[in-house]
């Protein structure tokens, strides 16, 4: 992948980039990070990039000329970049956009300054608007890092063997469970008993309680999308089981039919699935 | 103000500091930002910060030991710093948490890494645990810049002419304006006309419906906050002329009263208020 970081301080970027995943990704040819001077795609002599708002107010907004210029010189013969534009005005990044940006073979990320970029850059030369959360920072170039990061570590081979990718935070809408290592007492604060029983059921059962515990508690927002996406999986095998036993019922019918099973045909998975949604029912609320 | 960043990669904070809105904070002595090296705080030979999980899994936990020593080397006799855990479990950032942290004389941060911190640290150290967004980073020393450079942009003095504080998204919870600068015509895409009236209440205006426009479309969330505000408002507002109109009334009835006057005082209003109410009641549908 080739990730072009179009900003107006280059330095930031090329210093960034010197360290932690993005310098071992790259050292390892699996991604390939530029800083990119906006400045050297202007045509005046003091290299101006901004300039006055039509319509007043304060601060300089980024002129279109320069922009467009240095986005088409890096676009090339091909084409079909994708284009991010850093702004509060933009879609809240999640895990979902770096799983998706993680498939493009190139990205190009524009940093913002002072009040933004001229609406005509948003509007023709940009494929997504992006925001990192709803804070003001001074530029756009920690976003873009923040992009460059997330992205370059769900590449193939980029992790190595620090960790896994899939047993984490925002891969299933729960947040992580509580994590202990030695020493078993600390200042008088123990590990809980269960995590040293070896037990390896009751741990995965303690660990997803937790979870839920600490979404629901923290983040009813994930916890709504988790109860959804449980209460969908439990109604889907449910529909599954019905579909199953009307057609093994189908099956004996050519033979022998009882009124019963005719009638209704799911009526215990039904209940079944009753139960279910009542005990997440309560969960929620 | 000062803010220390303890992490296992100084360098990466040390070389960021030296840029943008950090450096020039720090010439001017509005903030001190200092990386410190968690290893410094380990008693071992080889350095370790970090050991399996109880109970299994991948990946590796920070140690409770080094932290603890770390940030009470910190703390210094007075204490009273606030302890920042970076942590996608944490309470996700936002300019309100911004603005709050920057009335701090001392914040310590805390960059996780590998599977995050063992949850004494969290328990027993830390006194907020901060999000910076639903997505998944190698580390947390890019969220640990990103809030020094939100705070720090809120300390007096520390934006000089650059841009105006107050005008700015998530101050008011709509999104910005769209922003224009010459040329008036680029590629045959030109500036609103309304912008270069020179008309200040009609750009005002236009400026206001933009903002509406792109937030109710863009961000439901915000606008529904920005919808809440509004009416609240104009609820107090209704309800201060009715008093007002009642200290009249009863003013005005020491002398001379009408039947209908003590009914229904504040009738007048109500009707006003239930126009504008159906009005945001439509804009929000």
């Amino acid at each position: 992948m080739k990730i072009d970081i179009v900003t107006i301080f280059p330095d930031t970027i090329r210093t960034a980039v010197g360290y932690s995943i993005l310098a071992r990704a790259q050292a390892e040819s699996i991604v390939t990070v530029s800083a990119v001077d906006l400045r050297d795609f202007t045509q005046d002599k003091r290299r101006t990039v901004d300039d006055a708002p039509y319509g007043g107010g304060a601060g300089m907004v980024l002129k279109p000329e320069p922009v467009f210029d240095a986005v088409e010189s890096l676009m090339g013969e091909q084409g079909g970049a994708r284009v991010l534009l850093m702004t509060p005005q933009g879609r809240p990044f999640t895990q979902d956009i770096a799983r998706e940006l993680s498939a493009e073979q190139h990205l190009v990320i524009l940093c913002g300054h002072y009040e933004g970029f001229d609406e005509r850059i948003r509007e023709h030369l940009a494929t997504d608007e992006i925001s990192i959360g709803d804070f003001v920072l001074t530029g756009g170039e920690l976003p873009a890092l923040i992009i460059a990061d997330a992205v370059t570590r769900l590449l193939p081979g980029a992790i190595g063997n620090e960790g896994s990718l899939g047993d984490e935070t925002f891969e299933q809408d729960l947040l992580e469970y509580p994590q202990y290592t030695r020493p078993v007492t600390y200042r008088g604060w123990t590990v809980p008993d269960v995590l040293l029983s070896g037990h390896h059921g009751e741990i995965a059962k303690w660990r997803l309680e937790r979870q839920k515990e600490r979404t629901r508690a923290r983040r009813p927002d994930l916890w709504a999308r988790y109860a959804q996406r449980e209460r969908e999986a439990m109604e889907l095998a449910a529909k599954e089981r019905a579909a199953k036993r009307k057609r093994s019922v189908a099956k004996a019918g050519s033979t022998e039919t009882t009124a019963h099973d005719q009638d209704n045909p799911a009526m215990p998975d039904r209940d079944a699935l009753d139960m279910q949604r009542n005990d997440l029912t309560e969960e929620i609320g």
